[in-house]
């Protein structure tokens, strides 16, 4: 029994290590080793409830947990007083509070947010039971500004929670504050909250050059960011940071319970806050700029490279996925890159290597047929037949 | 920098190691090691969507979690066909789904549940926004049936949902299921839904010599339990089981999201199945079922030590909690134990030497002052006086 099940075991493994090396489709980050964090898998650690509230038993990491929230909340310029969060299991339970949050704001609100935004929302509002609208996307993945003008009109009796994208799904878009607050103004929405996406973008936003608003001195009221995609971790994880004032009303709704505790779970995960703390430490602010940068150039590299093959691509400025037409199946599975519809996309994370892309390359250069005939020549061609 | 990072890894290494060796109040076992599973501390793994749909980035641990989801459908005796679930990140995790479940069946239902039950379970119905009603407990902490029948007898026009401990935080209790079909029965109740917190027991219970009433033959709808707690885990988990009838009906509902996965979260924990499904392994069920009845004996060792220097204790049949009148706060520190008003609890979880027992009781016997009078004398001294 025992023999079978550390062959098994290694068998997992061989197949995950081989798994990791191999996608470009995913936006998760491989380059990392949690090595140092091993002993902490043979000892009991629970970071149960409010993370600034100490716990009984103190087998938690809180103090490592409130040092990664406190590097979140100066990245994205927050009053370390006036904000509250906490380490997650990931982006989509960030998500999954920041609406609760909103729907504890404005029990009579409707969400806006776009066609191109995670499945996971849709999924947490039916959770959270809000009324909600999806908006039509642009075409390279933003929120159509149009269509919720047009959307939020009709509703100007109701207090309006705007879900925005920093960094889409599919095609790693941006969806513009100061063109959804103008339609705050125009409508002169007094009732209105703000949460943000920023599963993978949220991290590497800051270093962009023309750095987009999305965050707390924009007027965001929370954002959820992944710890596992732009990082890299073995579990899924994530910050949600938020207004305190948000977490306060729901800490005074539930105060019947006698807890401080405004987290959805109970017993929380003190592994994840260790490893996202222990990368920030390794890596540090400059590390992280490296790595964007690092990214960013390797995306623009693979742009480039499918441009000169004549191969149907194109990228979001600053953006780090690259959006192609989708190559055969074969191409897809090998490289595993993600497909929705007739589009696929490659996401240039930490730990791609150039010559991945490379061999991408020469297999798409060998499917580039002719190509095929403009209307006219079609006409033409139907004329002579 | 990185040295300074390595150090306060270190550190919180030793704290923690010495945190995890001294308490007896928590339901955490200690006995686990984990170090086969360092390697996979270096990889990304993603458990994405529903455990029983292959992801299309096979960087999970599914087929491991579907071995754990079976051996705890086997031993919670449901049809493998008919039995839905996945592990979760935790208890208060698994009874928000069932929760959600039970609303999803019932939108119009009532939640009854005792005021024994976890804090957390409050917290989660208010963020699924169903409305609820707390019975009362007895002084064992099993839900007070008489007042539960009342209850219930005033609403027999809404749809019941019963919210049922399997061992309760604070004393281990275990509600009725056959008094509760009895109210179900004598009201004539055809719209219910069953959910059992089995977060501590639900994995002891069925070893006990008469096996308590809460699986899916005796007709539950739902059950939770953790992972962490009887098994042992540095990371909180669990799992969540229903009938496959309730999780169909969710991804329905949520269809048009063009997704099979009615799980909470989008990107789920690979690592923590791994965790559960190693330690199943290595124990078996004869390792789990010794476990359980090395506790149990520790347990029964703990309470007649209290009964014989004279300490106020009694534990509920078959549990591994032992519920004293409070120490001192000094003692309640030094031994970690949990405290509730003028109760304090120990659990002789698998970990907890007879030695730390015997520490306590030592302690204990220096605090054991001659009774107080009783009444009488009590009125004859004032008589005196």
């Amino acid at each position: 029994m025992n023999r079978q099940t550390d062959d098994l075991l290694k068998a997992e493994l061989e197949r995950l290590t081989q798994m990791n090396a191999g996608y470009l489709g995913y936006p998760l980050a491989r380059d990392f080793s949690f090595d140092a964090l091993a002993p902490f898998l043979n000892l009991q650690i629970n970071n149960v409830g409010d993370p600034f509230t100490p716990s009984s038993l103190t087998i938690d990491t809180k103090e490592r947990e409130i040092e990664v929230l406190h590097f979140f909340s100066k990245m994205l310029r927050a009053s370390i007083e006036n904000t509250w969060g906490y380490v997650t299991n990931g982006g989509s339970e960030g998500n999954l509070y920041g609406l609760y949050l909103a729907r504890e704001a404005y029990p009579n609100g409707m969400v806006y947010y776009s066609e191109s935004t995670h499945y996971s929302v849709k999924k947490n509002l039916h959770l959270l039971n809000i009324p909600n609208i999806v908006i039509r996307s642009l075409d390279n993945g933003e929120i159509d500004y149009r269509d919720l003008d047009r959307t939020v009109k009709l509703r100007r009796h109701r207090p309006a929670i705007f879900f925005m994208n920093v960094g889409t799904t599919m095609t790693e878009a941006i969806d513009q504050l100061d063109k959804i607050k103008a339609i705050i103004t125009k409508y002169a929405l007094k009732d209105y909250y703000i949460h943000v996406d920023g599963a993978l973008a949220g991290i590497m936003a800051p270093f962009y050059k023309e750095k987009p608003k999305f965050d707390f001195q924009d007027g965001i009221d929370s954002i959820s960011i992944s710890g596992h995609k732009f990082i890299g971790s073995p579990i899924p994880c994530g910050i949600v940071l938020c207004k305190k004032e948000h977490s306060d009303r729901i800490a005074k709704s539930i105060s019947y319970v006698k807890t401080k505790d405004t987290t959805i779970t109970g017993s929380r995960n003190g592994l994840s806050p260790l490893i996202i703390w222990y990368a920030l430490k390794k890596l540090g602010v400059s590390g992280l700029r490296q790595r964007y940068e690092s990214s960013k150039e390797l995306a623009e590299y693979t742009l480039t490279q499918l441009t000169l093959i004549g191969y149907d691509a194109w990228k979001n400025k600053n953006a780090i996925t690259i959006v192609l037409k989708k190559p055969s199946d074969l191409i897809c599975k090998k490289y595993q890159l993600a497909v929705q519809d007739d589009i696929a996309h490659i996401i240039c994370m930490p730990g791609i290597e150039k010559s991945q892309i490379d061999a991408l390359i020469d297999d798409l250069k060998e499917t580039v047929f002719e190509k095929p005939p403009l209307v006219e020549d079609f006409n033409a061609m139907m004329v002579e037949f």
